[in-house]
């Protein structure tokens, strides 16, 4: 709350003298940051604002237009009161529990961190004032906004309360400052909008782990059977191989893991639900994390993919290139001028087979985009992440063995006589491929349809009460 | 339905005892899979649940904390029935019809094909019991989305039926779980709700056939005159060509002819208003539907123009490629270092009219995104894909015209005395950018304006009553 | 309206006889293309329609199915009128008054020009029929969109009025038209509602404008610099080099400076508030409207920096570029055949920082779009376009100092004695990140911090009341 001291409380001064009925007048709890922010916006609106006080002739400024009445006479005044006030003083209004009966209060406060206390601020405010209707708005918004209208992020105001009529009103309000309304039910959903604005991409986290760790061991693997190995053996410095060819080595490596990380728990689960032959009991928990967490698994996958096809492009742009390559074909050219075209069917595959990957990668996310997603009926968003992604799998699988191609014979290949990175990338989609192929296999497919559609397994002994879900 | 057998109900328990008034109950006709989902899912969430069944005591399992009934006690212990019951059962609810009188009839059946029966399945139930008032909703949700909550394809939650007390209840349940609501009218809109899941991207199906049958043709054709031709006249074999030279000649034609499909009808409708004289007669039924499908039209022709772009960009890198050009300007260079500026202009004016054209095209694509077009007033959304569009058309058109450059005059480009492909796929866009031009003319600008502000030419005959859909 | 004489007005004759209750009736003031367009819908709909007319026998055609009546009688027998008439014909409805009472009118009009009046369309009708429930609705739709459903940038109906149940019987009308109602408060948003149609991309203006003016500057100066300057000096036409190297020379400076320009205006806000102290005291209107169109600036800036990575990637391969690199790298042949691993370094680096830069600036253009900024929080939008915005800037501000390198010191660079125009565009970027970094002082950061949670400076002086927006 503002410390300032102000003299005194402006008279009552409606801004807009609008034609016709007097504009509304709304009650604001709390002289702070908040409070201000959003009396000034509420008062360029149209409405009328008045500010209950503890010390209604000592507060710090308010916006010129709105008065300032202690907090039961200002409570008595108005249909609507916001409670811009931290949780923290929140008992003083058990006092006001007569003035506020009956009235709408709209808590808009935040806490500091997720579970600080064991209710939602929204529903000790209830309990406080019984006779209220509390309905929780607002908050997710940013100072901001509330000052200066919905923009980007805080084009919406979530809401949430018991009470249909009172969610009315306060959603009223909302539209009338231009934001669009969405009502997130009853006040149990309090908590949830509260924990709201304290989110920083809790679903990123895990994902975006992997993809460091992945990177980092990739990349100290690459440094090792390429550089040192280079350097330890021949004497060659090639250390400024770091910033694009080893980057697009370990680019498109962590991007198939992650894509095939990304199919992986789907399979996985389909072989718990064989196993115990019931789709009604849990998956583990570290199967359930996995699989809340695959688009975002999938996304990062795909910037690692767009990365890898960039470094790609610019390789012959390089400097050096020109030069390799020339020196490169004019041995070869001594020997003879052809060239084989098994070798060109080959490398044009390994290019088509990348490109065609990488188009369908593209379009998994796209329509992974909140508004396309949407706008697609559940068999539709089936089909693309399903069948297409599988075959995106498949087609950049097929590119890294195209790349690798008949290499694994040569013993060059094996520096310091380890494989080398992209060999090691190979596995893991290898195995969801193979594990997906079992899976389509008629009789195996059967079951687990069946499986999905509710059927159990008739097990020996009666589980089926253990077995659901409670 | 669940044909396992279940030795007992359980005893009414509901999971939370919140503080405060004790949990709505619902009821739930039907203990299979999805019934169980739901079920499950509304426990969890607070409510309490009570399975109507014809056997109470020997149904299949239902989740703890559930009770099992028989219908019609069920039915009158609850205000909101879901009926998760196939529709060929339904008779059974007429029989029900006292208890089920003034209550909320949720129906979340769907068919397994489309048009199976004469009336949507809630509009059956509606007129089985007309004293209850049938909701439909859920239905478009996957029994995954309905027991672990919203996710990419399964965040709203459609909902019909004529009365809005009804609608209102049920949305406030849809909410509750975490869904948005999106209200679709009265329950004349049950079939659209019910053919929804059932939909498999039908406004894609006729675009990709154009899209296959032009790639398909192309691709032969080309296979002809080039590779053939190269066999049969200098004994080559270049079939390598057909995995990446191939496809970039293929992709952008068959990218080219569908940007101008897209255009085409727009052009063909303006005429066929121009030679009536008026607006209000319907277009014959194959333009209405080619004028339906423009904007799937233009997304794959983006698409085509994307892998084209990514083949071109690929070209340097192919291995085969440094010794052509090598051996090209070696040749050339005995004759004169110098190259002519002419020749630079036009290739660089070929390769700047495809990246601007290229990156309108991805302008009109990013526009036809569901919230970017949203966000787009009509005039806004008008003149990007009109005014752009046909500016992408005639860079794309001119960057063709280019490639070809005074080839059609030499006999070397008609091999087999036919011409190549690129200049086939010319015909189409130049008589749409043609036809555009001759619009856009003012005295037949004029006339098509005032058509389309309603002016009707005035025939000899009144015609004026035909003239008139209906 | 349409000028034309119809002998007479069609009987009473509703099209789909459904079952059950007679099809609600709705009249439509008008019979101009906007009311023909809107009746024929709701006639194919379900609904019954009611045409009113000053001449009931002689007006233009209606759709077949539609009565048409005097004024007086259509809106006496109807619920729900549509006033499809020009503003400027309003003056009759007032006579109609008695029987308009208590009836919803449908304000469907938009004005040639904003601004034409001092009020909004259905303000004024409102103020005419004070007896009526005036609802501002459909306005936004194209006559297209009315006559044949929704598409594309006409799939809402924004709606706004002053009675909730008139805004409500209007959403049911739309949403049985298939349209999605979008709530946009009291009556007092016509005026908004009305703009809404006329606009072109206000906010898009003044960015465009930027874009051109530096696009024609630096391509203006690029000419002299490098073509005037060739042919000056050497005799050499290289004029070609406008298509590509030129474009490719300005996209990026323009990219670069429309970047730093989006964050530009932020830093010297922060200054503002810091000078100020305070921050309830406005930004110039210069610094406004400058904040208000940071997106654009950033977008357009992708756009630029787009086309700079597809002309960069295309280099190797217009025609003469192997030819050149071929005589660099064989002159450079005979001296030798190393190459500097400093070199490699620094031009490895110098790509790496531009596709990295190139992939944060395409994450920063992705949440920009509206459904994606919608599913954000405050927290995590203002983490992505803040913390990440100032790192892309910086990479793209360091990739094109490493373009530079050395070269700044080499007299060769000033060609005409004036810096080459990359030189140029590194100044602003610059300032912004120093001024960003000192922004970043523990002292000034805390200080901003305080004031934008609400602190404000003690002055002297008591101004904290002219210090407050009004």
């Amino acid at each position: 709350m503002s410390g300032e001291v102000k003299t005194d409380g402006l008279p009552l001064n409606p801004l807009r003298t609008a034609a016709g009925p007097e504009p509304e007048l709304l009650c604001i709890f709390g002289t702070g940051d908040l409070g201000r922010s959003l009396g000034q916006r509420l008062l360029q609106t149209g409405y009328r604002v008045v500010y209950g006080s503890r010390r209604p002739h000592s507060c710090g400024p308010v916006p010129q237009g709105a008065q300032v009445l202690s907090h039961a006479a200002a409570a008595q005044s108005a249909k609507l009161v916001f409670i811009c006030v931290h949780r923290e003083h929140y008992d003083f209004l058990e006092a006001l529990a007569p003035q506020l009966k009956g009235k709408v209060l709209v808590d808009v406060s935040n806490n500091l961190k997720k579970n600080l206390y064991p209710e939602a601020n929204a529903e000790y405010l209830q309990r406080l004032i019984p006779g209220a209707f509390v309905v929780k708005a607002f908050n997710t918004l940013s100072a901001w906004a509330l000052q200066n209208g919905p923009s980007d992020a805080n084009r919406q105001v979530f809401l949430c309360g018991d009470s249909a009529e009172a969610k009315q009103q306060v959603s009223d309000v909302a539209t009338r400052l231009s934001f669009s309304v969405v009502d997130r039910g009853s006040l149990s959903a309090a908590r949830e909008l509260e924990d709201f604005p304290l989110q920083l991409f809790p679903e990123w986290r895990l994902p975006l782990w992997i993809a460091t760790g992945l990177t980092a061991s990739f990349f100290f693997y690459a440094v090792i059977v390429d550089i040192v190995y280079s350097y330890v053996t021949y004497k060659k410095d090639t250390s400024f191989r770091i910033m694009v060819s080893l980057a697009n080595k370990v680019f498109p490596i962590v991007s198939l893991i992650m894509l095939s990380l990304c199919y992986l728990p789907g399979v996985l689960a389909s072989f718990f639900q064989l196993y115990r032959g019931t789709k009604y009991r849990r998956f583990p928990d570290w199967l359930d994390r996995w699989m809340l967490c695959r688009k975002q698994l999938g996304l990062l996958a795909l910037g690692f993919a767009s990365l890898h096809v960039l470094y790609t492009l610019l390789i012959p742009i390089r400097y050096f290139v020109p030069l390799f390559t020339l020196c490169h074909y004019q041995i070869r050219e001594n020997k003879t001028v052809d060239f084989e075209t098994s070798t060109a069917w080959y490398t044009d595959s390994y290019y088509s087979m990348g490109i065609l990957g990488f188009g369908l990668y593209v379009i998994l996310g796209i329509s992974s985009l909140p508004s396309v997603s949407n706008a697609l009926s559940w068999r539709e968003f089936n089909f693309i992440q399903s069948k297409l992604g599988y075959l995106t799998l498949f087609f950049c699988t097929f590119h890294t063995y195209l790349f690798g191609w008949n290499r694994f014979l040569r013993s060059s290949t094996y520096k310091f006589w380890v494989p080398p990175p992209y060999m090691l990338c190979l596995v893991v989609p290898t195995v969801v491929l193979l594990l997906k192929l079992l899976l389509l296999l008629p009789c195996v497919d059967r079951t687990v349809t069946r499986i999905r559609q509710g059927w159990e397994r008739n097990e020996p002994e009666d589980e089926s009460n253990k077995a659901l879900l409670t």
